[in-house]
């Protein structure tokens, strides 16, 4: 317990603690490393200079980011862990009774405007639920061929585009790009007709960093992964289908990816880490497999919020265990060539749907390709997203009488620019 | 002329003046920038101080990489080069003859260590010599399919890795890799076989950044551009076989790409922009075209040195002009979507094969996919690369009496870890 408020309800219990980014009206400059607690902000900045974590960790948390702190690697983030759960919780006095440091130390969430967690120097994709590459697969390929060849013996993944990450709250407008919605005619630029969102978690990489050449070992690969966000993988099923044989998604994707502010850190949802329910066969190579194949039950769902709507619809429910390739083979596979992952970076899991109508993680699948409109509550229809859809993605681990939550990864459409 | 000695064949006249960024034995923690000229370099960390450029321009030459001389956008690198032509002419007496300035300005090229030029935010590569796109489509689909429907209608490229860019020198390990030799048999994990480079330019985007949503207009593109490198996009063909459908290369391509540490600007190599030698058709839609088509006349050649070998041996020759798409067209439709494109972010080229064997960028097609092994002088062959294989790459426009060269692109192939 803490002694800061903490509603049952709340993402934010003093078991959580994810790490975030922030800076306030009064100081805009300032972006400062918090800590979530109820519906407080810690600022560790100002905890920082009060001689309770090593120095590394004090140095690291001045930082305008969280990336020196990813790179102190896992005994530093536990260490820090254990310092935080015991000064904010209700048996310690240190912070509680000492009223003019807490005056410094809290900011109050709806005060705060939060930022990248990280200077995310390299963003990847990975495409990792069996049901969602299964649902792809059918549509375009039909039902005999829907998982290529090299799905079930590594964990695909691709490249994305780092500088248009941004922090859940930031609008996003829907692209221009170069379609070819009529085969039988020229291909146009215009405007994205079918916006999609794509529900996934992340992981931030976190230190010490592999040498370029140096594969990270599936044996450790957990400690290189300093936590998990929300990710809306913001899709133009247009763009993307004409221009992504034979070298992949592009301007398809790199419009906006947004994510969720608050880092949870996998020390805060250690418990939630389950045997993983799919079995894999073929069985692995060796650089993948570590006898202790794994996933987190993390329950997820997505909402649309028209534009002047009162009330987000539930669009779909399903939950991170029905990944099939875990974060610590992404990793290990991504490494497996010495490609030098760097504390920072950020990894996405791929649309994670489940096996049933409405666990699917994305319109085109909810939609089935468009053939299938989506009925809202306020009596209009869907197949894709419209300009004025507020899409809102949620997450969280049920504890017994807390939650390990995700916080909020919403974003906006705004109408294309005019062409 | 300048009063600083310059050999004919020289990389480096007056005319160029490339940046890059260097340290020295004697202070490694310090990444100055400089500007190449004959064999030394003007460290203009130095010439910061000496008020003869723009505080703005002044301040980001005091700063570790270019990234915010890059930022500061087309007038201030114009009125940069023109200071820095006026300093080091044979005219000009304020450094000619002001000893005690030249000895702390001038750094000898043999004395200093180049460094990565900019801190690279993302790096895209691009596909867009027709000759390349057309020799792999035919290798690998046939010849009435070699071209995919979408290549003639925009320049086709991907998301990269930029934390696997590094600088020329650095030694590049074989990577090992998840490969499918055998198509009977399952996939299994070890060192890439077909191991490649690919000859490519690359050029370095500067500011004013555009915002997210804001695409660049092609009749602005140019101004984005800061300047342009070689680059070696070393390839592991094996691995990108067997992983890249359907969301393209990922690790066939992340263990490492290099580039020529000086970048050298668009005014450098203005008198070498021509009209482009194929006529584009069908027709760019607007937003890739602004009436103006061109490429640059850079002659560019590829070598490969044989471990313990005493002589490089040519094995392409090619030019710039062979790209079927120009730069400000690549970051034109890059930016189509809104993306945003950062000063520091690097664009390549795609492989700049020519029409004829010998002017093939890579050795899949000058060995044509293994068929063909080219015999070395030393009397050995290669189909790929071996290990010990230095490949050297050089570019340079031809004016009159004088080049504006890129420097080296070289790196030594190194043997796999043991797995
Ligand atoms: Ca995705
Ligand atoms: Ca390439
Ligand atoms: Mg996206
Ligand atoms: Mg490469
Ligand atoms: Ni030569």
């Amino acid at each position: 317990m803490s002694f800061i408020p903490i509603k049952p309800d709340s993402d934010f219990p003093i078991q959580n603690l994810p790490y975030g980014v922030f800076r306030t009206a009064d100081r805009p400059n300032e972006y400062r490393i918090g800590v979530a607690i109820g519906d407080m902000i810690a600022d560790l900045s100002v905890l920082a200079t009060q001689n309770v974590f090593a120095s590394d960790v004090s140095n690291a948390f001045k930082q305008p980011n969280l990336n020196a702190f990813m790179g102190l690697g896992k005994k530093s983030w536990t260490s820090a862990r254990i310092v935080l759960q015991r000064l904010l919780s209700a048996d310690c006095p240190d912070l509680r009774d000492n009223a003019q440091l807490r005056a410094q130390v809290f900011v109050r969430q709806c005060d705060a405007d939060m930022v990248l967690p990280a200077n995310i120097g390299d963003y990847t994709d990975f495409y990792s639920s069996r049901y969602h590459a299964t649902n792809v697969g059918i549509m375009f390929r039909g039902k005999d061929n829907a998982l290529q060849p090299n799905w079930l013996h590594l964990p695909v993944g691709y490249h994305g585009r780092s500088s248009s990450v941004v922090v859940s709250g930031t609008e996003i407008r829907r692209p221009n790009g170069q379609l070819r919605p009529d085969l039988e005619k020229p291909p146009v630029y215009g405007q994205c007709r079918l916006l999609d969102f794509e529900l996934e978690m992340a992981f931030f990489v976190g230190g010490p960093d592999n040498a370029m050449g140096q594969p990270v070992d599936i044996n450790s690969a957990e400690d290189r992964i300093f936590g998990v966000v929300l990710m809306n993988d913001w899709s133009a099923r247009d763009i993307q289908k004409w221009e992504y044989v034979p070298l992949g998604p592009f301007n398809g994707k790199n419009f906006g990816t947004t994510i969720s502010p608050w880092v949870v850190t996998l020390d805060a949802i250690k418990e939630f880490k389950i045997k993983a329910d799919q079995p894999q066969e073929p069985k692995p190579l060796p650089y993948l497999d570590d006898g202790n194949h794994s996933q987190y039950n993390i329950d997820l769902e997505v909402s649309i919020l028209p534009e002047g709507g009162s009330e987000p619809m539930h669009v779909a429910r399903t939950n991170a265990r029905n990944l099939y390739w875990s974060f610590k083979q992404q990793l290990a596979h991504h490494s497996s060539t010495g490609c030098p992952m760097k504390s920072g970076d950020l990894c996405g899991s791929g649309t994670i749907s489940g096996p049933d109508v409405g666990s699917y993680g994305s319109m085109l699948e909810i939609s089935w390709k468009g053939t299938k409109p989506l009925k809202m509550s306020d009596g209009t229809e869907r197949k894709f997203l419209k300009d004025g859809d507020t899409v809102m993605m949620r997450g969280f681990c049920q504890g017994d009488g807390y939650r390990i939550g995700f916080g909020k990864c919403d974003g906006k459409v705004l109408p294309a620019v005019r062409v």
